[in-house]
């Protein structure tokens, strides 16, 4: 059994460029902060405010680069929190349809998403190269488990192959929160 | 494998008759608001809000009837968000040292608690009979396993026996979320 890198991702945007326009003013690029375990993506330095009728979560940090769709991931607590009943799904499915809508809020302008709001499918990253070496196909669901004193076992962990990606499992706060994990930690791959 | 009831427990408080006192009015008697599986023990009426300086939480149940400590249970995710770093500890453990404080603020009064908020250790409860049928011995960790989209498989579930306990597993928010669970579910009790 394969030992994986496992990273909790909080809640956060991927916006299009038409959006960050809207939000942090005509032509504004995103600044990285920090870059994120698979190449190329970063952490932005900008952040915005997430709103419901129900409650509002500030400084929602925004990941780069630019995406051609503009997607919110929360945790199921963050969705009842907001009143929201956003659906479990891939965070790479660019059909967002029956998915939750929110007010996104930025220093220059805010959107109304009418949808794009979603709780994204515990998966892991896994280049090409890895795939092979450890047998896994794309759209394959394997187990990843976690030892401690809140271990788990997760199950219908969705493997995605890419060229470039670095093998890493992403789980959202609850999932983290969950099996007591602090920043990230080594789980094990059950296929 | 035997299959058991497995509910998720939100936040919540439990309180001693002094402290209802000094939150409700003195002599303030708790009013059962509906009962919870284990025998006896009920969702009070009456709420309370959580507060530290990073974050209040209102509208906290109040369980009964009143213990001889005070004790919070919360989720990970409420930790954080309140600034605090309970231990994940067996809710039945009348020792509160080291645990996180909290303001807890009712119709009436304050409490201004320096220990008690815990993050309650996944658990089940088993009567004698049950523990005998089932060959589980109180104190012992098993698994439970949980079916769906977000299947899990939890270990370290800390089994109680009590005579006039009801087979059923307690689940934090975290948890519960984390398996995609709404309300309470079926799941597969692994010795």
């Amino acid at each position: 059994m394969a030992k994986v890198l496992v990273e909790v991702s909080a809640r956060h945007i991927h916006l299009t460029q038409e959006n960050v326009n809207k939000l942090f003013g005509e032509g504004h690029q995103l600044k990285p902060m920090r870059p994120l375990s698979q190449p190329g993506m970063f952490a932005a330095e900008e952040t915005v405010q997430l709103s419901t009728p129900k409650a509002a979560i500030e400084n929602v940090r925004v990941l780069g680069p630019v995406r051609n769709y503009t997607q919110v991931e929360i945790s199921k607590t963050e969705a009842i929190r907001f009143g929201l009943e956003p659906p479990v799904r891939d965070s790479e499915e660019i059909n967002l349809d029956a998915t939750a809508g929110i007010k996104v809020i930025g220093p220059k302008g805010e959107l109304n998403l009418e949808k794009g709001v979603i709780i994204a499918w515990r998966h892991i990253h896994v280049s090409n190269t890895q795939a092979l070496e450890l047998r896994l196909r794309d759209g394959q669901l394997v187990k990843v488990k976690i030892e401690g004193e809140r271990a788990i076992t997760f199950e219908n962990v969705l493997v995605r192959v890419r060229p470039n990606f670095s093998l890493a499992v992403h789980l959202d706060t609850d999932e983290g929160n969950a099996a007591g994990i602090k920043g990230s930690v080594i789980g094990e791959l059950i296929v």
